[in-house]
């Protein structure tokens, strides 16, 4: 195939017919073929005269329709291919990492070797489907399934249970987005990550990750949020150039039962050592600093993990990908255990009035400090349903709730201001 | 009094004695006076031989005393005086204005010739106890009342009724606010008032309004929500350099009667009219656009007036004071009648479920988009109760919620993302 080259067509569509003599020559000057004209009719009328073989190309008629069809269809043609040719992204012929990606599952399946895109959409679309069986069973009521696409590629699938059997409201979402971060958003994310060329116009991106909410109706069950996502961006010609995860879970108690905290911690903690041993206590910490309704000096729930931007600089790429999976296949033995002890204990409406107002701290807490729900909510045409399906059914705000002295709910708030130590 | 010249008194406290000569010659120089002193004893104790003048003088001990004195006592005494003419504020003399309008209250009264600051904070305070008596009226039910105060001078008034008769949680609130502005706030604040001056460090503040928000229990009767405010500067000798005034009102119902946003309408623009034509479709066009949950594309309810700003670019402060006086005095006319004639209506559960979503959606605005809000919330130190006291006393998120075909709730949904012209 012949090299592309856009400005040698494009000077080809503006030349000028007059500078391209022999072409001119035949077609293009009428005045003196009509004279060559006249003159061969004048020979032919008088008979005797030797016949001339340039005849028919003298008699030939100008056709009109040549400089129309110029007129009216190469130049609107042109005009547009003009266009096209200063409009189309120059390597609109390179395949996108989204349709590279559609190809290798169709021709050979996802295997180990597969790109860590792939490999991470498999195996968080497989927890979705062991959480929300698993959470079928405790709750005895199904999911409803909802599955959208994206144009530009990737989709999503939002697994909801509403006014459950246990279960008030819970979310268990998939989402593989495929997209172009604009120039704003790469200068923001080079903080953290340095690979990224601060002189794009826009990057091709790729994220997928698993995140889930759930609030039981039991004011003695906590409420429990989890989020595991890989991030990565990708070059003109669909190579990698930066990539990281983050994500972690977290266990917001209306009214604390110690042993499910130490339960929950140290089933992460696990997860976490197997790996390293510095990344529970890291991001323990990271995780009281950041769910946390700073207006109030509170966090908002006992905690558990939180990171984000891990990358090459932190471990490899494979490192970080089995410890991911670690701290995702530890969720159901976090959870499952405290959900079944508490899913049935008796309580009063008081409890319940409770459980309403700690909601409303976690609708606090989302919708003002929450950065993912910020970023959602700003970025227009995101699909606000699933981004607001982490908050509760019913939440409640009473001016100057005081929990009284030496109360269950005043001990919660007191953990709430004094982050522990569970494990 | 004589003036006060921190120069010559830092200059007298490093003054050196012996460039002193008379007060030196008569206090400072032990070696004459005690020339003088010994000589009397010598010719006291030896009786007969001449006396050795200089006797005294050659054995007299120098004191170690006057060195070290000046070194132990002086020095560090003369370090502090440095010390604090330098870092002590310059006009720490000239009294704030917090305290000269107490002064002011105190001596005089307030008066049509009183500073604006005190005419505001009084018409604010009439009109509370106004507004909170006819709607105990209209409960049936008494608010409570807490009242606070700054230690840098102002405070407020908190009117709360909650679980009333009528109304699930009201709120009205006046505050008067004497503080200092950071040199950030300034620069933010001088993209409307160019009077602010953008070299000062910081700059004296003070800032009063009525702000209340009334959320009835019926799902027939319309939130309401109304704040007028006056915001002033002031230079280092208490002068008002900038002032300016803000506000409005705007009604949000769960079930649209539209007589009830044409009575609420026309009662503002009437208010409006009194003083400038161009007001009501002005400052109507600017509540629709604020009062806007812009992630949904829906207006928060059917609007009222919404300004911020209004300074001597707008109109003179006299002219503008009358202004937000009538929009405030036109707030129980505008609200009253339609709550009486909602407040008892009979409603089913499925309409007590809609406006549950639909408060769902004024949490949304107030957390996610509301300056106010976010600017208090980010503001350490700040009354946290008072300002989430605009929150409901209840909500209600509830994944992809769709009203039906043709019902009041699909018409409202309507009506909110196309804003109506009500008069």
């Amino acid at each position: 195939m012949p090299p592309f080259r856009p400005a040698a067509r494009l000077a080809r569509a503006f030349e000028h017919p007059h500078s391209y003599a022999p072409r001119a020559t035949i077609r293009r000057n009428p005045t003196i073929r009509s004279q060559l004209q006249r003159r061969c009719y004048s020979v032919e009328g008088n008979g005797n005269k030797k016949p001339d073989p340039l005849k028919q190309w003298r008699e030939e008629k100008p056709n009109p329709w040549g400089r129309r069809l110029r007129l009216y269809v190469f130049l609107p043609f042109t005009c547009l291919l003009i266009w096209n040719i200063l409009t189309e992204d120059v390597h609109a012929d390179t395949p996108s990492i989204a349709e590279k990606d559609a190809l290798l599952k169709r021709e050979n399946g996802i295997t180990s070797t597969s790109p860590m895109r792939l490999r991470m959409e498999q195996f968080i679309k497989t927890h979705q489907k062991q959480i929300v069986a698993a959470l079928e069973k405790v709750d005895g009521q199904p999911f409803t399934i909802d599955t959208w696409t994206r144009p530009e590629g990737g989709g999503g699938i939002t697994c909801v249970l509403q006014d459950g059997n246990v279960f008030e409201k819970a979310g268990v979402n998939t989402s593989v987005v495929y997209g172009k971060l604009p120039r704003a958003a790469i200068q923001k994310m080079r903080v953290n990550h340095k690979a990224l060329d601060p002189d794009v116009e826009s990057l091709d991106f790729f994220a997928a990750g698993l995140s889930m909410v759930l609030h039981p109706s039991n004011p003695n069950a906590p409420t429990v949020h989890l989020n595991y996502r890989y991030f990565e961006t990708s070059d003109e010609q669909g190579n990698t150039n930066a990539w990281w995860y983050g994500g972690g879970c977290d266990l917001t108690p209306s009214y604390l039962f110690d042993e499910d905290a130490i339960h929950f911690h140290k089933t992460i903690k696990d997860a976490c050592d197997n790996h390293d041993k510095s990344y529970y206590p890291r991001f323990k910490k990271w995780c009281d600093e950041y769910f946390n309704n700073k207006h109030r000096g509170e966090t908002r729930g006992v905690g558990g993990i939180f990171f984000d931007d891990l990358d090459e600089t932190e471990k490899d790429r494979e490192q970080l990908f089995a410890f991911v999976q670690d701290c995702l296949s530890a969720f159901l033995p976090s959870y499952i255990p405290i959900i079944e002890r508490r899913k049935n204990m008796p309580f009063t409406e008081e409890m319940k009035q409770w459980q309403q107002l700690r909601r409303g701290r976690y609708v606090e807490f989302n919708l003002v400090h929450d950065r993912g729900t910020a970023f959602g909510l700003n970025t227009p045409g995101s699909r606000v349903e699933s981004i607001l399906m982490s908050l509760p059914l019913t939440a409640r705000w009473q001016y100057m709730h005081q929990p009284e002295k030496g109360s269950r709910e005043e001990r919660l708030l007191d953990v709430l201001k004094n982050p522990r130590e569970w494990v």
